[in-house]
């Protein structure tokens, strides 16, 4: 257990043994200078408390109520559609409960910043949109964030197609267009960072797979590899090449997810930090394959094997199989089952528990809440039409007693898989979706 | 260029540079010992005497004629294939024609063998029947050569199923019988070790599309995990684990390969070092695929990246792009297409080039041969029924002047695929498909 006081979170560096174990986020202090650490986002100065692990005030398991449920019992369940289009907690509701605080998170926690004060990942409990602000989602630049010129930029779809093609801004914005909302985390995204590496958007651009068509995929094509305008040097068997970012995608998965050559995130161009001017969405994916500052789509026998395909974004899992353990290394492509408790408010005696959910986009079944050694109790959720989107949920409890109470949530989507309690055979850091504990303190 | 000598033939070390440059294939002396060399075969004895580059003596360019032809002129082109059921050179031809040496391998090259005696590679010289015997099949073992015992193998297919199976060794050779005749070459294959690491035979088994039909993939289904009994510590971010030897397919994959689970080679049953009792057989990719004693069929969602996967046996290769130089690393899966001049012999004035060419089932529009500087000639091609097996060839050539010559073939597939003169810009040992020269001298 840590004490109260002022932390460093960082990533451990590739060489490392990446643990994420327990119950308690690894707050770890800096010990120097990492030789590879996670890009752009060294590390964080964050004060912190560890959760609460005692459960000495679990209240009751009696009693529980939907905010939905009680909402609808007072009338007024439609007010708050009526107000906003999409789904989620309207502005007025919020502004009638008074948050109750995590013990766990201290009040100066600001969110989470880069070196330059650059926000890079969004606080949970200002929570208060369905989309995500651009500047509270999060940003990942693996060589940095390259200024791209418009007027120059050129799409080039090359390759194993009978037609290739080249395409500006203009003309990729003249293609039919789509668009979606959808939540994607970066697959390093954990407690440690209080979650704040997800977001949801309106992501606006046309889809690839018109657009893989129209070039004429040759009967080999096996992949396609996506790659953008960040490079920086990588050392490859003992020699430095300079290797732009890339990510390949299989066909089948392409059909799959379906994704978008994006130009407009939550109605406006895409920023510098998100890609500007044009980058992939891939609904449903961890966000190391939304390719930002893309300008290559290229049809390839070949499976790409550069270092964010094959050697980063690696996770390293165990599992017991006949009472030894078997250690595997998987990819980073879909997202597993998550949610996050984003904040408690109160009304009189009545708290609101309030938390956001997510998948692959396979859809999700239920969240469930815990509040101390209780009962798991289904939460109300907030459906969005898509389920790449992410849901939002509300657990409304009309009492709870005095003293320090943990609680958490967890999500289970269709095909029945459930956020576990702990991943504790995993060695990497990569999808952690183990359960969220927070703290709060009843008067 | 290399003086004749004693050198050992050995692999680069992963962390070494790995060059594949010019004609001269890369004999190199051993330079004390490497961090990772390949595995099993780490070293070879082998004199050799670098390759005639000089042209002084090129043949004439005309009256070339194919075996085939000159022997349809003789009326006789059925009679060797009446004599085997295969198409292929009839043992009877071979004895007639004296074999002409090449200038370029030493008489007393035997063949490549391991430190402990064990041939692990075949002497093309020596090509005289269609399939290759299993002791001249090249052997690479990842992690040694597992025994398994037959009477309590199991082989199960686990994972995305919806009826898990296990299955004895009985119960697979009580499966639909097929038999397939493929061709495949270690990756690492090439002129330093006189391509000797290639083989065609014939593979009895079972088929694994039917067998995962029967498990019963479910929805999630991406990637099929081979796992096998053969394990060893690999060194992963700094710890260590056990690692069992695996590779894995996309179901796009296998369903264009049509991969065998095989437990017979040329007629009997799997030796120990070719994976008895069961391996996979993935007509047309290269020997890293075709898993030895396979012990876990896994469909999986997830893409598998262990070391064999996607550390090792990946390609790294540069391609030049609006003057400058991109570096890709690829997977090693399908073989690129190659030939090799195999030997050459001579009966009265009329000699004959004799080799073999394979893809990866990419039918084989042609195989064009080169004397010296003359013109590249059509060779006959000795076609199986089945692309994934590979071709013979040969050319039929009148007359040569006194002097040494320098041959070299190539082949090219329909697709319009050819062998490489040189792969300047590849930088691993793996696929190495340029083009193979080979010199004679003629009396």
């Amino acid at each position: 257990m840590l004490r109260r006081g002022s932390y460093r979170v960082c990533f451990p560096a590739r060489s490392q043994r990446e643990t994420s174990r327990g119950r308690a986020p690894i707050w770890q202090p800096l010990r120097g200078p990492r030789t590879t650490p996670h890009p752009t986002l060294r590390t964080f100065s964050l004060p912190v408390r560890a959760p609460m692990k005692e459960r000495r005030s679990s209240t009751t398991n009696d009693g529980f109520m939907t905010r939905r449920k009680a909402l609808s019992q007072m009338g007024i369940v439609t007010v708050g559609l009526a107000v906003t289009p999409v789904p989620g907690w309207p502005a007025p509701w919020f502004s009638q409960d008074a948050v109750v605080p995590f013990t766990d998170v201290p009040d100066s926690f600001d969110g989470l910043r880069a070196g330059g004060g650059l926000r890079v990942a969004q606080d949970l409990r200002n929570l208060s949109s369905w989309t995500t602000p651009v500047e509270d989602f999060f940003k990942v630049g693996h060589y940095g964030y390259p200024e791209v010129d418009a007027s120059t930029y050129r799409l080039a779809l090359t390759g194993l197609v009978r037609r290739p093609m080249t395409l500006t801004l203009d003309q990729i914005k003249s293609r039919p267009r789509v668009q979606r909302t959808t939540v994607f985390e970066c697959s390093g995204n954990s407690s440690r960072i209080f979650h704040g590496m997800v977001g949801n958007a309106e992501w606006t651009g046309t889809e690839l797979i018109p657009l893989l068509e129209e070039a004429g995929p040759l009967e080999d094509t096996r992949e396609v590899h996506f790659w953008a305008a960040d490079s920086g040097t990588e050392e490859i068997r003992g020699n430095e090449y300079e290797q732009n970012f890339a990510r390949s995608m299989s066909m089948q998965a392409i059909r799959e997810t379906n994704p978008i050559v994006v130009y407009e995130m939550n109605g406006d161009p895409l920023t510098l930090e998100h890609g500007f001017p044009v980058r992939l969405i891939v609904p449903g994916w961890y966000g190391v394959s939304q390719v930002k500052w893309m300008n290559k789509i290229e049809l390839s026998a070949d499976r790409l094997m550069t270092r964010f395909m094959a050697k980063d974004y690696v996770t390293l899992m165990g599992r017991e199989v006949d009472g030894g353990t078997e250690w595997i290394e998987t990819s980073v492509t879909r997202q597993r089952p998550k949610s996050a408790i984003a904040r408690v408010t109160r009304s009189g005696s009545n708290f609101t528990i309030h938390g956001v959910a997510w998948s692959d986009g396979t859809p999700l079944d239920r969240v469930e809440v815990q509040v101390g050694d209780g009962a798991w109790r289904s939460a109300e959720l907030e459906r969005p039409d898509d389920p790449t989107s992410w849901t939002w949920f509300t657990l409304e409890i009309p009492a709870l007693p005095s003293g320090e109470h943990t609680l958490v949530s967890r999500a289970t989507d269709s095909a029945g898989r459930t956020q576990p309690e702990h991943l504790d055979l995993k060695r990497t850091r990569w999808e952690n979706n183990e359960l969220f504990y927070r703290s709060i303190e009843v008067a």
